[in-house]
């Protein structure tokens, strides 16, 4: 049984002022669960369906509590449309020490990124391309929402996520001699330029793209180009499609 | 006022089989429903805010009626979780006449994407990167599906979409010379291998990939390469995603 303060415990994870109230975040979705669950988060609380402890037993058994439970119990409790068999209730780490500097590599920056889907698949495909850091800006969506959380597919286990104010990322990037690249619709084509392996990523909110104060401290400006001739084709691309988009050239052209 | 039969009647479009019965789907969203009266889409009725009407009064005079609604009664009928200004009932096309062959360009063929988002944002990723036609297998999610429609960003009115059998493409294939490629965990590396201006390329379910029996009649596996070296990174990529990434690397060999 979860009983009705847990319920009403996870319930309030939602928000953010009881995640700092608690130092609690939740996962949910197996596979998310059991990246927790190998990753160095403290799992306080794991409530799981009989046969997913059974299937991942080596795993469960990290977690400081575990409760077997019905699935209708988690369908109860979960904030998904379609709750798996698991769910976690872990603590929130402690501030990670921010990078003194760079290495050869990319890193991404995100100016105020608001959906919480976008920000989980970015970590998702930052993961994927390897890359370095993800910075966010103090305006992005929370990276510990719980809807972040499952679109990262665990990947939040494994990237190292900083919130960062833009003047963070320009002094970074002097001291490292990195530069720094914004997407703009009037950027130049990521096809035809050369791309350098360490660099950072600017990528602007999704109605506004990045904010035009920052700007003028962006030393190259990228664009994935249009493909239509008559203009008449999608206007933009999501930004986590973009994102994907970009690195993997970056990647590419540094392979 | 919408009355309560109209809510009634926006509310089943969730569902396919409402649908074909009324021969009607739901466009809901602002950008969405612009695109809709621009296109040579039906509108039967559209549901708009005054601001709404005022400002695309051009586009709204496209609708066969319009009733100016209060935002809180959008609200009402809607079925999205933060609903805009404008919600438009529109006619099912009529079935389009399946291509007898293919252009110089890049096809995609989708084997079973069963999550609406994914669809949706394919539909708007093959409208950017101006890919011919978009092919999904029967048991695709319904194009019509307003989730779908919502993703697409308007992209749904650009872009040539068919429901066929695999068959269908490997007659097309061979009829018009092009290759099939599928993207596989064990294809080859798109970076480095050369990829034609005129191709299908098949994307997989999001849970299980391209099904086992069309293997042996794709002529080639590509992959997006892995870049962590100690192979504890991302499993894999939202399927749109990679289907972004893929096509962007199609495109640009070609460019």
């Amino acid at each position: 049984m979860i009983s009705k303060s847990t319920i009403k415990l996870i319930k309030s994870l939602a928000l953010k002022k009881y995640r700092v109230k608690e130092k609690l975040f939740l996962v949910e979705g197996d596979k998310n669960v059991i990246e927790v669950l190998k990753s160095s988060y403290k799992t306080e609380k794991l409530f799981a369906t009989k046969t997913f402890i059974s299937k991942n037993e080596n795993s469960c058994n990290k977690a400081i509590s575990t409760f077997e439970v019905e699935h209708f119990e988690i369908k109860k409790t979960s904030l998904l449309q379609n709750p798996q068999n698991a769910l976690a209730i872990c603590s929130l780490p402690k501030k990670q020490i921010f990078p003194k500097k760079l290495t050869d590599n990319l890193s991404v920056y995100l100016d105020d990124i608001q959906d919480p889907g976008n920000l989980g698949t970015i970590i998702r495909i930052c993961d994927w391309f390897n890359i370095e850091y993800l910075f966010c800006s103090p305006n992005t969506v929370d990276l510990w929402n719980p809807k972040v959380i499952q679109a990262s597919m665990g990947s939040f286990c494994r990237m190292q996520i900083f919130e960062s104010k833009f003047e963070q990322i320009t002094d970074l990037a002097k001291l490292s001699r990195v530069p720094i690249f914004g997407a703009f619709l009037e950027g130049k084509n990521i096809y035809t330029e050369t791309l350098p392996k360490k660099a950072i990523l600017v990528m602007g909110n999704e109605g506004n793209g990045i904010h035009r104060e920052l700007e003028s401290i962006i030393d190259r400006k990228i664009k994935i180009p249009e493909f239509s001739d008559e203009g008449n084709s999608a206007e933009s691309l999501n930004v986590s499609v973009a994102t994907a988009v970009i690195c993997s050239e970056f990647k590419r052209q540094n392979f």
